[in-house]
């Protein structure tokens, strides 16, 4: 099976990482196939940028030419993936809910260690939108801005794990999520300073791909997730409109 | 004060009726500029549609070149009203958000009624996410796709009032709220029939940016709606990289 | 428009005061006419006062003599509003609600900042039932006895603005709600020093009965409001009775 | 020990009827005590005489002179017990709660049936600020008013017996809860007919207080029911101000 | 009347102090008859354990001869209770649930001190599935193992009162329930440091066992309790099989 | 890696039908081991014989002699995970909340049939404790007890689909979950009837113990699954004293 793992930013290296994680957690027979959205904020970091990104997404998956069996939004806490679900047949799968979906299976509880402190409410409304903020302990800021992780991994960890560390003393964690795509890595560094399971986004998230697309499942259409109606519309898909790629590109079956 | 209100679609005789509703509901001396996305889709039925729409709003009014108090998203249960806030000094006011703080006002209950089926979530996560759905009785759907509300007035009446008289007898609504931006002006017909007062969003939207305004309120900036951060962004405004406007014409506050 | 602003104590220096700040956000056209009530006590700082005074407002409202276009309740979390909603046919407005709503447009989550620690859980409890918690952050206590704010607005200042900081800091407020009627117009002050916009409640009161008027909206009677069933009632209206005023001076309309 | 029952309304016979069910209930050595209100409506049914018999009641209890231990509010979702709990040092139990606790311990749910379809939500309010609605199925109305309860038994029966049945079948109710301090003595003909545990809530809430009394608990009076503060009160207690008793009466304790 | 009163582990010695804490609270005429399980953990402390008390609760009642009126279950937090009410046809009262009732009736939030750290989930959770958890301000552990209680009642008293007094500063609790059915006894002790009402789980079980056996009250049968179906069971009593007591032995009603 | 599939009665027939269903979930390289208990009930429906099964699972998986790497509890609503997890280094998957997380993946709203009416509270109490009822649309009944399922295939998927189609039009469900271990295989005659993804527990828990197994991930044993804390013990394992296995036969690790 492929997975397509689309990033949510305009970051190359971001993408290679993410794509990285997610080849070490597919199993034998998994292809990952990452890709880079073709417009966009280089990093998403509040609302204005993620819902720049969702479309960014959408676009980025449509322009993709060849077949996939599933699609992951690699981006923590960001819009967008209720629009993949109405585009696309098969199984579309957000790493913010893969996360929180396994934590859930291994503790009691869950705490989020994201980045900036303004993710925080982001990640906390797309929690609560997916039903799964009842077992959320806290969703803490490590005050790192998304691309200061690559750059400088070791206060990423320090700074990750003291928050970690707070979680499971003050909120009662049972469990950590790494709360931003580019934390992926990160995990082992982590636990070992925290005593507790880490768990990263986007293995998870190729997991409970791999394990839908094993049983056979995929998006209900029956209301929510419908595919759109046909309808008027200017300038879409924006990326084409913008000669970023090629509409004899997109694939078919969107 | 001037007050832009912005369609969320780009059917231009829509905005011109919600054009009329909000300039029917201004105080003396509220100017209202109604405002048309650059592209999008012809009306928003779904996240997809939605998630699109959310970031032609943003590029229309970053489009805007001219002065202005407040601005109203006038879509109702639409995606996107966290970016303006971002992006924007002044208030930001959603039409499904004040339609229901009006509405909250006036009885211990509502029911919102909407066009098809499949925006029924969609309008229940906004409304949750604003911590207004703990009053509301229920989102009923009339059946009528966006567009047909103009083209059809009398069975639009019809079809909503009789959503409108079981929200009252079989979910206790003592309010109904009108949910399409496309319903305004359907107030005194649907009221007459249901027997409870009526609201429609673009109207209360007036009247609760009149008041944010009045008052000297805007926007916290303390955290979630805090600015965007500087950052590289492709393609952005998209409006302006598609030549749908003249980057010069941008405002200068935003 | 009239607009009947009504004092939940006896304290004639605050219904002054709370009248100075209506008069204040009051549109040109809207008349406010501060009204105290006949009997109760001279502040209202727990549950056996607030209900005295619930009672005292109703039948202030009763004794007034001439016609009025909305009528807000002037105490911050006070018992009594339901009753006038049933009694009038105009819009009734509490400021502890109205503060709520407005708080809720323009920050994702707010903080009240009251009086003495005993009223924190009255205000919780009324914003609760006016499905209004959800995005209320805390509710804090200065410590200060009502009276006390206005023989002391130095040390008010302080204190109020104390909390304040720490409700942003702590409790992630991204907005304060002055939580008593007699804290009206230290707004400033307190913005100032916590770096949020801070609202009134008597102001937000005045404009969201100048929304409901402007747009000839009122409590709908269909049940939880409907008028009191004619019934013998003992010593009614009490104020009457006690001959603080003649029932001749009675409204035709309640 | 002694326990006084105060009936919320003015109607004798009623109160002499939630008498009989407060003896029957009452074990060996429990004295009851039942008092009518000095003022008030002759029924309670909506907030306006809800607030007024709040305050009638509290006036009732600081007329009585003697001694007694433990205070019963005998109204089925009213407002008020609060203040009592306020003025008093023994212990007050409400009737709708204390039904409430009871049906809780026998079943997984239960509902209330009540009088007028408007007494519906001043219930579910009453039962939400107790935290007690979350194992409620559901708050059902019969139609009867409360004074037609005494007068035409045999209707009443029928009608609250219909509504049982139709909460056990569709709302999931487990046990019944007779919604109105009139309603004490049809706990009998009701769960023949409704086929699951009746409960009266006056006959519960003389346990509840024989239970508190002997355990020798009372009212904490840390915060939310510390007394009232000392301070001026213009007419205050309202019925010997009306001349409805004499000051000289007043119990010591309170 | 004769309440059985069930230790869910089994040293005897704490079976005999809740007995003698059961005897202070009842009425005259209440009998206590406490009886140890005839097999399971020496005390109970987590899940595993829980469950297997749950049945050794289950066994040693169906093996007690004689008749009774209704049950204690003198556990705290402990599974089981469900199960007991599904046996048996008179009144069943969980320790837990019996404090948490009688908690609410005297103060608007209570607090559980109990013992490990490792209890906390687990009463949390009985707590929110009897519908008692939204008035539950916290629960906090003392860190003290329950066999610990009874062999250094000083430290026992010190540790709790410690986190009592937290609980009421810091959690804002206005009644403290101890959260293990071997600190019977402390209420006193604790309550002189903490200056809040202080209760205990056995104490208050018996009075509500004597409550619903004084009003005729008993489990609802329609669903979630209703007998076990008649069925193959494998070594069922399994104290029966285990030959630690002999079926003969075994009550008629059960 | 080698997988425990543990009915939760003692029905073999029923083990070897989930175990046919776990094998072909299963993805290659996964042994299925399917265990019956060696005492219990031979269906399990109420909460009496779901302890008693809780713990006749543990006690089977304590005397499986060998290694395996994760534990599916595959009975549907059961009690008894959280021993398991406490009991265990591996993973513990318990098939309601497989189902439901998968569930929750490919629709926003899902609803569970199971056997009887009785089962439907606990089945609910459950999901609400695994934080997992939120997006629950309804639990409903077929009618049917777990033994007719296999009994009476035809009459199971009639029953079953009927309750289906409800679920989806009027509960607006998304998703079905069969919501009983037994009725593994049933999936897609329920899903043409119904018209939506239909998900059995058991292949959604096998799908998810690889996905566990492959990241590494197992029980977090800070708090609530920290193992049992050593202590004199009667009479366990039961099974072992009962001369149901032999105490040589237990596995090291446990």
């Amino acid at each position: 099976m492929k997975v397509l793992v689309v990033n949510v930013n305009t970051t190359q290296s971001m993408t290679e990482a993410i794509a990285a994680r997610a080849r070490q957690a597919a199993a034998p027979g998994t292809e990952i196939e990452a890709l880079t959205p073709h417009f966009g904020p280089a990093s998403v970091e509040g609302n204005m940028e993620s819902y720049l990104s969702a479309v960014a997404v959408m676009d980025r998956v449509l322009a993709y030419d060849g077949p996939y069996d599933a699609v992951i939004q690699a981006g923590f806490g960001e819009h967008g993936r209720e629009g993949l679900q109405e585009l696309l047949d098969v199984p579309v799968v957000d790493i913010t809910e893969a996360a929180a979906h396994l934590a859930m299976l291994i503790g009691r509880t869950y705490s989020v260690i994201t980045t900036l402190d303004r993710a925080v409410p982001q990640i906390e409304d797309r929690l609560a939108l997916a039903g799964l903020l009842g077992r959320c302990a806290s969703v803490r800021a490590s005050g790192l801005p998304v691309l200061e992780l690559e750059q400088n991994p070791d206060r990423a960890v320090k700074e990750i794990a003291e928050q970690a560390v707070r979680a499971v003393r003050d909120d009662r964690a049972e469990v950590i999520v790494l709360g931003c795509g580019g934390m992926a890595g990160l995990e082992e560094a982590v636990r070992e300073r925290a005593g507790v399971p880490v768990l990263d986004g986007t293995a998870a998230a190729v997991k409970l791909a791999e394990s839908l697309t094993g049983l056979g499942l995929s998006t209900s259409k029956i209301r929510t997730y419908a595919p759109p109606r046909p309808k008027p519309m200017t300038a879409w898909p924006l990326g084409a409109q913008l000669g970023l790629w090629h509409p004899r590109e997109a694939r078919t079956r969107s």
